[in-house]
């Protein structure tokens, strides 16, 4: 569980001044001392910002140096001088730290259709590029410097060992929480100083987004910008990893990911329960996964749990309407461990007992089984609480 | 807009003690005096309800004469039982009125997974049809019967003249609102006096309900028990309608299953606004109603309304990942009449008029264009506010 930053990266966090509380940091940079391959997971949406367009262009790479983001603004919607403006963010970060213009990704979030204020963008470079450091007084403030309404910040990391070389895979995010006026954002950048080639940055980043944080919602709402980046610098010395020594990577890659991950709805926007879904007996994982997000999607699911309600019938029926054939008489269904639906029918339980034990518990775990093969499916959501319309509905008033 | 019983039908709407507020009717019959053409739309969730598995066995037909529907229970995942109470519930309405046991269809809503009270039904159901009368002093009682939380009663009607006859449809449903610690429920039954053939009932009634009742939501949640029966009993007299007179009836229907489906989002549980989304410029109108139904379920776009905000960004980001392609650049968004975003670009806007014009209005009307063919969807929704949650979350408390 080891946090700390990889051999021959440095990082920092700063406020540039694009958030107004002067407290806050707006600003970090992921600076790695050698080329490092690197590849990136990006939204969905048609609909995406210029930095999600610029980092698409330059990855997967095996030279990047370097990783800025910012928080207050996230140059979506803004066309070509977005564009421009996400260039010139990447070109000041590289030049900061002796790179060259085309080895820096970017990263922004905050609100939408605004330009980026360049002039503190590119002091906050300057600034962030003069205090990298690669200890923990670092790595905290660039972990801040990405969030917006987010509550903590996100850390996680693990330390394995592979042939002989101790490798380090940490990882930093930012929440699907509501910034301004505008819309959720989850970016995360996990940096390793593994060796691994470029194909290989790309791979092992694709299965592990796909288990984690394509696995988890707060509201359903895809955002312009969300994006996932790995870097690896090799830094830890050795030939690129190969066959088990790479599955071993990919191994500690998934749980800072499910760290990451898991944190994410852990800390949505008026969030009181963290709903773990393990969906199985399934035809396939796509089937386990849609009946999940049905599921995890469906307010009265949320806030049946908000209320600490063990109420059955709303989750046996989401599954039923999630577009995926299921016999009923083949569905059971537990909630912390009690069982309230068996062989599609609701059983006697004590509704107290698990009444109490969602209330008690910041955790919730919904486990649906399926009678239909052997797929299964995890997936993390929120509940939904009076707070999160509060926050979303009434910054106005 | 005649909101009357049609020729030849005979309604009453009762108090069973299912409900236990005495002055709440939860139990009512719509009875025809002759074999009346039906059919049904039902359901489309993999676990539906007693009633409708009753129901879809015996639609379409020719020789309907009474529809009995109770609220306060649902009927639902209650097994072998369940069906047999169905049945019994159907054979003790026919049998009140004369009928045969097959002549009769069930409406259920409420809680789930309860037996249904037989015997207040059954007594229910005999002084239902001890008051049955065709004036309006009998209509809204039966409209009643059928409420669960809803705030108002739903009734619609039109009268046309078709070929010299004069032909009335009536309908009255129940909104998709929570009842109890339970799930949500959308019924209607629409009734007229037009002679129609059994395969032109049912073809008119899907088409009616495809864009209408299937273009609302107010959560997303699709239940159990949701249900629309058409009867048409040939009581305005002549041979069953064809072509052009046909293509009348239904234009009627259309709009009575358009008053019906409307009050539902505008009567969701904690509503403030009635959202009309229209969707315009899409390759089919599948792609329409797929980016109607995602905007619409986007809880940060009814929480945007909810807040009077003009939250351009929400609207254009929530289509863009429904899954349709489109080209972002010929996006065009306006918002009670106000263009926010055009070409795909946001466009300088009077922000506190259009808020203003959201705070003031219950109806907020969303007009989303593209650029990618002729097709069009309509679709209707409520916003999310802090008393939905209250509702449905906190009834424990």
């Amino acid at each position: 569980m080891a946090i700390c930053v990889p051999k021959g990266y440095r990082v920092a966090g700063v406020h540039t001044g694009v958030k107004r509380d002067a407290r806050k940091q707006d600003l970090a940079l992921v600076v790695s001392d050698r080329d490092a391959a690197a590849a990136g997971v990006y939204t969905q949406n048609l609909v995406y910002a210029a930095p999600v367009a610029l980092d698409r262009e330059r990855t997967p790479s095996d030279r990047i140096r370097v990783v800025v983001a910012n928080s207050g603004n996230a140059n979506a919607c803004t066309g070509q001088r977005g564009l421009e403006d996400a260039r010139t963010m990447a070109r000041l970060a590289a030049e900061a730290v002796g790179a060259e213009p085309d080895q820096a990704l970017v990263l922004s979030t905050g609100i939408i259709g605004a330009y980026l204020p360049m002039d503190r963008i590119g002091s906050g470079i300057a600034s962030a590029a003069a205090m990298l450091g690669s200890d923990e007084q670092s790595l905290v403030p660039a972990a801040r410097g990405m969030l917006t309404t987010d509550t903590v910040h996100k850390l996680a990391g693990r330390t394995v060992t592979i042939g002989g070389r101790q490798i380090q895979v940490t990882g930093m995010a930012k929440g699907a929480a509501m910034m301004g006026p505008n819309m959720a954002t989850m970016l995360a950048v996990i940096f390793s100083d593994a060796p691994l080639d470029k194909l290989s940055v790309d791979r092992s980043l694709k299965a592990a987004v796909r288990d984690t944080f394509n696995c988890i919602s707060v509201d359903g709402h895809m955002s312009t910008n969300d994006t996932v980046l790995l870097l690896a610098n090799g830094a830890a010395g050795g030939e690129p990893l190969q066959g088990d020594d790479l599955a071993m990577f990919d191994g500690a890659l998934e749980e800072v990911c499910v760290d990451l991950a898991k944190s994410i709805p852990a800390d949505g926007e008026g969030a009181s329960h963290l709903i773990t879904l393990k969906i199985s007996g399934c035809a396939d994982r796509a089937a386990a996964l849609q009946i999940a997000k049905t599921v995890a999607n469906s307010p009265l699911v949320k806030t049946a749990i908000t209320g600490a309600d063990p109420n059955w019938g709303r989750i046996v029926s989401a599954a039923g309407y999630a577009g995926v054939p299921f016999d009923p008489a083949g569905v059971t269904l537990h909630v912390n461990g009690f069982m309230l639906y068996q062989a599609g029918a609701p059983v006697d339980f004590d509704a107290k007992a698990v009444s109490d034990s969602i209330r008690q518990n910041r955790d919730t775990l919904i486990q649906l089984a399926f009678g239909e093969g052997p797929a299964a499916a995890r997936f993390w959501t929120t509940d939904l609480t009076t707070e999160y319309v509060r926050l979303n509905a009434d910054y106005h008033t």
